[in-house]
């Protein structure tokens, strides 16, 4: 199995950085991409209901459009994708039928086996559901992370982005009428050769305040 | 660099899933658990402010303790190590401050140089401070994806666990007393050969259900 080695891994993580400029000249092959788009799907939620939506944004109009909702960051224009990471809000009890019926379909089994796993299931949407979509926007969360540190061992510079107003994101995207609403940001790309952030020093508190072992 | 190539990334996510068995007579050897910590303590969070604490458990004690109040999964003692992921609970203005602080110090600049961006972070603890521990609470979930896709890539196992009790979790673990609160789980190691999850298909929406492009 062709894994990174652990040194390896934690220089692309070193390597990584929130990208302020991107070179606008540089895209992402679109094999490339791809596998940036499956690791989203791929990603992990609790007990697997996928209360999201990841909107890929390159049409150059409506980013135009979006730039001012998000103080008009040049990221939004100048990177070669931008991920709008989206909630359902809030998941419902047919999306949690919907995930227990996918689940007997893609594992050939009948419905009737999966009478636990339903009862958590429904149970975990019905939670849901009754606060909203803070338990959905914190499993968005979950993507945001996976995609970061994906992009980072492939070689892809990306920029996780909390700086934009989700309500007009959802206007101009038309996500009120998707069930959904826009919770965080990423874009992806290259980063130009000039983007004086890529120099700077990353800033972590000392381990022993970060990690407690215990 | 010796990134990893897009079709292995891609491999080792399929490779992933949330392990519900692990042997218990697997550890992480102690120059991969290193990385994996650091990937904890470089994940990326909003104006780089890291609301939050990783508690690493390997005590076998302290994991029995916790492990009711996990709905007594065996991961919890069985994984080769268990991080609970925690919250500041809200993070504060002196957190803000220190952080500021950091960040003169790491990159050898001035306070006064740092005006711009102490005002954005200050403004950002005091909106988070708001609404308790909400934002940091979706913070840690960044550093669970990061987690559990740098451990994929590396190939370690992993099983992120939202299924415990978090006052009980902080309870034992003292954490009130250290302003944190427990938000998210994961257990690490290597996966049983007799882990029949291991073998099922993962189920996901079909990609035009979650990926929408404009």
């Amino acid at each position: 199995m062709p894994t990174l080695s652990p040194e390896a891994a934690l220089a692309q993580l070193q390597w990584r950085y929130a990208t302020k400029k991107f070179d606008p000249a540089r895209k992402i092959p679109a094999e490339v991409w791809s596998v940036l788009e499956q690791a989203l799907v791929l990603s992990p939620s609790s007990t697997g209901l996928q209360p999201w939506k990841f909107v890929v944004v390159t049409d150059p109009e409506v980013r135009k459009k979006l730039q001012p909702a998000a103080y008009n960051q040049a990221q939004i224009v100048d990177a070669s994708h931008l991920v709008v990471f989206c909630a359902k809000s809030p998941p419902t009890l047919p999306d949690a039928e919907r995930h227990v019926e996918r689940t007997a379909a893609v594992r050939g089994v009948p419905m009737e086996s999966l009478g636990g796993f339903r009862k958590m299931v429904v149970g975990l949407a019905t939670r849901a559901a009754a606060e909203g979509s803070a338990w959905a926007a914190r499993q968005t969360y979950i993507a945001l992370g996976i995609f970061l540190a994906t992009a980072a061992m492939i070689g892809v510079d990306a920029c996780p982005m909390e700086g934009f107003d989700p309500p007009k994101f959802d206007e101009i995207l038309g996500l009120k009428e998707k069930g959904v609403t826009s919770v965080t940001l990423a874009t992806a790309g290259y980063r130009s050769a000039d983007d004086s952030y890529a120099l700077l020093a990353k800033v972590r508190f000392p381990v022993d305040d970060v990690i407690e072992r215990v």
